[in-house]
């Protein structure tokens, strides 16, 4: 009916003139998304980010679940079309109506009206599952912690918000693991950035030094000219290097180091946000929290270069 | 991000070589939607037709509307936005994660998934109520019963069937009277049929009489040429005529009496079937199944009507 052709079409282009800046934080359960988003959503404003969880797209709530052959990591267990769908609503700056998953009762509950403001956060387990919703995101970030460190996050986070015992823990991720290698872990390779924090193997440093950084840069989008910042007086915080992928592609590595003195990274970040020309003045105060009282210097860094890309996309 | 564009262009083109057939049922509360929408359906068949109620799209549960300056009736009490973009994606073939309000418990709930079959049948309270929901609809229907007929029924129904007593079913009517005016029955114009079950004024039917059926026909779609149909023979059964609409503008008005003999309206049933060509054999049976236990030969007439237009839609 060329009537609602027209009107399809009009409706299009009157909300395709304000698309937001759609971010993708990919990560297995516990891997640090809340944590690496949340610092972000806080430097930019609330009233600036949207932020989406598509682990709401759960098909079936934890009772539900219980008498599946599958647990809630696979694609099966999602209402993967409607993600897709709901994503590139967003991306095209129209609201939607996003299911509502309780992770306290495990119930599928109420859906809830999301608009999408100039920064749109998607975090979960499957954003870049797909060709489709990796085609709505300007920015794929994925959270690629060492499994033993993640495993640790968990268990402390589920046993003490979510009222499990360890071993429940423990078990839930031995039933998980297959299905974590077979559709979480392969959205690394459709990530923009791949963030790992993690003690540096070769140091003893004691217990206490924050987890050092290592960010590695795919050439997928354009990343800040590092090379401008990182001169000498800052190696020892943070250093630039080119090294091959597991997949063998060529990526830059960038390091941020836990064990640096407080102080020099601060000056390394203060550098990177005005040399940058981000934005002008001192750089977004609480980045770097760590949520249990304290900061981490490499997260706030990592937070900032987020940023950087973030509002540059935003231009 | 051409990518995007390109992707999202892909899978529109791609859904929209399966659109379904739209049809809306708009009307106030109890004006007998469901009463007419039941036997279409069953004649289909269910594995043909997706049956879809707007009201599921209230904004806020019946709790949250007693501190409301308005009832469930009124656009703001509705997610119109949204019940716009579902109405869309039905309509080029996309599914839909679809609110649900609970009617018994007044709550708003887990939404359902709902994929579009080869007809869908919108009914509810606001499905005309803007240019976009119009403009997806190749069908469009408004049920237009006289008020003291409807308030008898709504009064029958509530009272059996959702525990009201009734004095609050009256009060609750009165309270609605002026949204009913201002954002109900304006959907009447949009409509290309307007259907009224009533007795007829000027005649003095014993009761159980089964009520006759006006139904306007608007030059909006085409109509079938009953004149084929309706020779003399048939006159006494069902008759066409051409008036004015309360807006003055000319309308069909075909006439369908309850009082004529059953054994004529069955007739005349087979032979607009057969005449107007619309499917080989008799006349799907189960039509004018008035829910209790009832029968009505001009409610199945009129559900036959509705049957031609839509499968010609779908040719």
């Amino acid at each position: 009916m060329p009537t609602k052709l027209i009107m399809l079409q009009r409706y299009a282009e009157q909300q395709a003139s304000r698309r937001p800046v759609m971010i993708a934080i990919a990560g297995d359960s516990a891997a640090g998304k809340t944590t690496l988003t949340a610092g972000i959503a806080t430097a930019l404003g609330p009233d600036r980010v949207t932020a989406v969880c598509v682990d709401d797209y759960h098909r079936y709530d934890r009772e539900e679940r219980k008498t599946l052959p599958f647990t809630a990591l696979h694609p099966d267990c999602n209402y993967v079309q409607i993600m897709e769908q709901h994503l590139q609503l967003l991306a095209t700056g129209q609201p939607v109506l996003k299911p509502v998953y309780d992770h306290d009762t495990g119930r599928l509950t109420r859906p809830e009206l999301v608009e999408p403001r100039e920064f749109v956060l998607v975090e979960g387990l499957l954003p870049l599952h797909t060709k489709l919703t990796r085609a709505c995101f300007d920015i794929t970030i994925y959270l690629d912690p060492p499994e033993e460190i993640r495993r640790g996050w968990k268990v402390k986070r589920d046993t003490e918000k979510r009222g499990y015992t360890a071993d429940q823990v423990l078990a839930e991720l031995a039933r998980r693991e297959p299905e974590s290698a077979a559709h979480i872990r392969p959205q690394r390779e459709f990530a923009d950035l791949v963030l790992r924090f993690a003690p540096i193997p070769t140091r003893q440093d004691p217990p206490g030094t924050p987890l050092s950084a290592e960010l590695l840069l795919r050439p997928t989008i354009r990343h800040p000219d590092l090379s401008a910042v990182l001169d000498d007086s800052e190696r020892r915080a943070i250093h630039l290097r080119m090294r091959r992928d597991v997949d063998g592609r060529p990526v830059d590595a960038l390091h941020i180091h836990g064990y640096a003195p407080a102080e020099e990274s601060r000056l390394v970040r203060k550098a990177i946000w005005s040399r940058l020309g981000v934005e002008a003045g001192d750089p977004p105060e609480l980045l770097g929290d760590l949520g249990n009282g304290q900061r981490s210097e490499p997260l706030a860094i990592t937070q900032l270069l987020l940023l950087y890309h973030m509002l540059g996309a935003a231009r």
